[in-house]
């Protein structure tokens, strides 16, 4: 009894072995100062959690529709369209179990087995392992810092493109860079797909993630609604990562096919969560705002000390809940030669938890800088003035 | 920019199509009696929400483990084991949204491209849907009348088996016919899986939705819990349809496969359900021996019905909620040819709304003989009496 060959290119998010080795250190009696979390500390909003209980009360508790309630679809296809200049439909939303699921039936639904798709790395891991797993090419392009933050290298995106090529992943304001795409660069990757015929997939989940500027969407560029996959979850927007809800906005047909692969895959989405959902996009909208004070604190003090730190860079972002400082400098004065050995000496010398950027995909050819992912979402002000001063001293002392 | 060919081969479950005609024929001013639901119109009970509430109080609105919470897990293991004479650890568990995701994840995991997979036909439809979707083979099996009530062919699933057989797929107590094995039964497909080395996907949505007797599971058989992979469910015994709350139980290997899907697909189950699941399956059980008192009348009613409408016959089963009566005299007194004629003149001639035969799969060759499905779980007595009065005196009256 084998089991499935497609099961040897199915990758995953390694990024939990970090949480796994924080909880061993944590067990062992120290102290854990937590930045490997993309998750969120704060507790979903109380009006939001009160009308999941009143569609409980209503009996809201049985099967709905595959694509999700009609009257969630509206609310969806009204706030997302409304943010991003786009005039959208509720025949255009699928709701889905969270963001992540609009990953796999994007490519399930686009690719072929030998295509190629591009995607960011580092990014992600989800994309390649979902490219892979489904028998596709994985192309990885990349980004460049310059002095306005980092840019994504238009050149090698124009130079991966092949006939085989038939779709590219685009997350704008970027997990783990905080990248976020000059509309120059967002018109850049408009017209290389709509001059290959390519499908793209915009990965949206940090879209109001921000705390300046204004964010706008690929798909709104002309001619790209209709080849525009749009990736959108309540998980960061709302702290809501644990209820599982969120939707693909897309052309009809490939809305049709979503919403047959949700009967085929899980029936539907938590039925209440969804009447929950509806609540966030037309509630009180406080709760959203008081929490990108809480976080834009936590990024400032969290920029602030990575600052003041020997070896270590990064510019402040404006959008996400990660940094992702260059720790080249202070390897090599440590004399460590692995990010992976430097970030399990952090955790040991300090308790200071994080991702590298090996856990958002291979390195790309001629890659010698190294990088480490700060996330300040799952972890108070008080607890990243006092791990991220334990880290400043440390390396400070080395 | 073409769509991916796998599309091709996607089925799905066509009994929508009589959710979506009952409703059409109700917003014309008609009183429908829903017959066609496998949904429950049975509130899913107190204690289960408060649970769900208290978590969300607790601050478990985070993402959780891709497996699962390991409470839930342990739960779990306890239960099904127990209720199984298997004993079962917390890490052969793997909580997922529902039931029906461990259709296409044991897909997925066992069958290669062009293998085959046995599957019952007629039977739940997305067990076709997923073989062919993922580019197997599916090859229905059949079950015969006998004068205890239906049986499986099993001269026909031994003549079925090939060298490229990977995994047959099970459904006792089975939707749509409630057919029940005998241990006999149970015992010859155990053996023709060991014999031919297969797999197993048992589906045990409904072990617990009972009447008289007791259920029993192929996976606790001698040679058996390594082979089979037991879908598991809180929809039907919990009324939790919209929660999505089930699990897979497998071997240790296989479980590990499943929670990786899991982490690529969805990341993790609703987190606040998950402890409302340990409380279902931990707390008082009294809801589900009311709601079984409140099905079994169902029952009785409708067989009584049914048995007493010219043309039409069923055995009374001990489980489910189905009852799948043969309408091949009544059809031919009627005149009608086509199943689906039957259930279209029978919705609005009485507003009588079922699935037929044809929902559940392809007929099979020599296949001369009708039924439809009778579904009670979203019928209360009063409207059961008053619909299958209105049928049986149309049906009379031709």
């Amino acid at each position: 009894m084998a089991l499935a060959q497609r099961l040897d290119r199915l990758g995953t998010e390694t990024a939990f072995a970090v949480a796994l080795a924080a909880a061993d250190w944590a067990g062992r009696g120290n102290t854990v100062y937590p930045f490997h979390l993309g998750d969120i500390n704060i507790p979903t909003a109380p009006h939001i959690v009160e009308a999941m209980n009143r569609a409980i009360a209503d009996g809201r508790t049985g099967y709905c529709p595959g694509a999700g309630i009609p009257e969630l679809r509206e609310a969806l296809a009204e706030d997302i369209g409304g943010r991003r200049g786009m005039s959208l439909t509720p025949e255009q939303v699928v709701v889905m179990t969270g963001g992540k699921p609009v990953i796999t039936k994007f490519v399930q639904t686009v690719m072929d087995p030998g295509k190629e798709v591009l995607y960011p790395n580092p990014g992600f891991p989800i994309y390649e392992s979902q490219i892979e797993y489904h028998a596709g090419v994985a192309k990885p392009y990349r980004y460049l810092p310059t002095e306005d933050g980092f840019a994504i290298d238009l050149d090698q995106v124009r130079a991966l493109v092949t006939p085989d090529t038939v779709a590219i992943i685009y997350n704008d304001l970027q997990n783990p860079i905080s990248a976020e795409s000059t509309a120059a660069e967002r018109e850049a990757i408009a017209q290389l797909a709509i001059e290959h015929d390519l499908w793209v997939l915009s990965d949206e989940a940090y879209f109001e993630m921000r705390y300046e500027g204004e964010s706008a969407s690929i798909a709104a560029l002309p001619g790209m609604a209709e080849r525009t996959v749009i990736l959108y979850t309540f998980s960061k927007k709302f702290a809501m990562t644990g209820s599982r809800l969120g939707c693909a906005v897309a052309a009809p047909e490939i809305a049709k096919v979503f919403a047959t692969l949700n009967t085929n895959d899980e029936s539907c989405t938590t039925h209440y969560v969804q009447w929950a959902g509806i609540e966030a996009l037309r509630g009180t909208q406080q709760p959203v705002a008081d929490m990108l004070e809480v976080l834009r604190e936590r990024r400032d003090l969290t920029c602030e000390l990575v600052n003041a730190t020997p070896g270590m860079a990064v510019e402040t972002p404006r959008s996400t809940f990660y940094v992702f400082p260059d720790v080249t400098e202070a390897m090599e004065a440590m004399r460590i030669e692995q990010v992976s050995d430097f970030a399990e000496q952090a955790l040991h010398h300090t308790g200071v938890s994080f991702c590298t950027r090996r856990h958002f995909g291979r390195p790309q050819p001629e890659e010698d800088r190294h990088y480490i992912r700060l996330a300040y979402s799952g972890i108070d002000v008080p607890d990243i003035r006092e791990g991220l001063t334990r880290l400043r001293d440390w390396m400070g002392s080395a």
